[in-house]
């Protein structure tokens, strides 16, 4: 797999990108931890909404149980009526998959929507939005950034 | 008050000084959203921890109630231990003193420790690590360069 760094610089360009195709409105922000914490940030204050809640997985991969995606830290979203879901990357497409079908038989009165910067075309589900198409390895500039720095300084 | 611009550059930078004057463990990071967010991204990744939360909180200030900060979307922290509560600056510091009050009512074994990366003199708790001083408005990268690049992007 080709692997490439991906920077401040582009992830702003991107998400300049992403609030153009964006073409519904919502009131709460959901992001998927880790990789949609700094989407969100950003997001939530050029929209404005302070209703910006995470939710947690853990994905297992063993012989019994393949893929399954165990999610926890569900948010209450009694006052949500929109809900935009964020993450850094749609990969397989289980996370998402799975916290969608979680979400809606919960809350079957929200209407939800989905965002990714990345996304693979082998996914099980497309985001209703998203920027990038890739097969690469992506190195987010939130994963290396402080390591490299580090790494530098030890030299 | 004086009003400055807060770069990613100087944002990664701070970062690494404050991984530095980090010297006790944890394993679990609470994020204050908004504020905590990227902060709290990127020292998940340095950290490799998982256990990643959000907290949210509605300051309110009227003449029944100074200051009363309401707290809602509680973690679960029951597999926790020490936990890192991560903000971007601590101001008056009335969020955090809250929010410590009611996590060490709830978990007495838990040990908390904070962190920030702007901390006013005034406030009334000093988080346990901070980087700077500063009595100015920060404009914080993650709040304006989407902003900026729509503005300009009208001109």
């Amino acid at each position: 797999m080709k692997k490439r760094y991906y920077p401040y610089s582009e992830f702003i360009r991107d998400l300049n990108r992403l609030i153009k195709i964006i073409d519904k409105p919502f009131d709460t922000i959901l992001l998927i931890a880790r990789g949609g914490l700094s989407i969100a940030h950003i997001l939530s204050e050029y929209y404005n909404i302070r209703a910006i809640y995470s939710i947690n997985t853990i994905g297992y991969n063993n012989r019994d149980k393949l893929n399954k995606i165990e999610i926890f830290n569900l948010p209450n979203l009694k006052n949500s009526k929109r809900v935009l879901i964020v993450d850094d990357i749609v990969d397989s497409g289980d996370t998402l998959y799975a916290i969608l079908k979680l979400l809606k038989k919960k809350y079957p009165n929200i209407i939800f929507y989905s965002a990714s910067i990345f996304y693979k075309k082998t996914a099980k589900i497309t985001p209703t939005w998203y920027i990038n198409q890739t097969e690469d390895w992506i190195d987010f500039f939130w994963s290396v950034d402080l390591k490299d720095k580090n790494d530098f300084n030890d030299r």
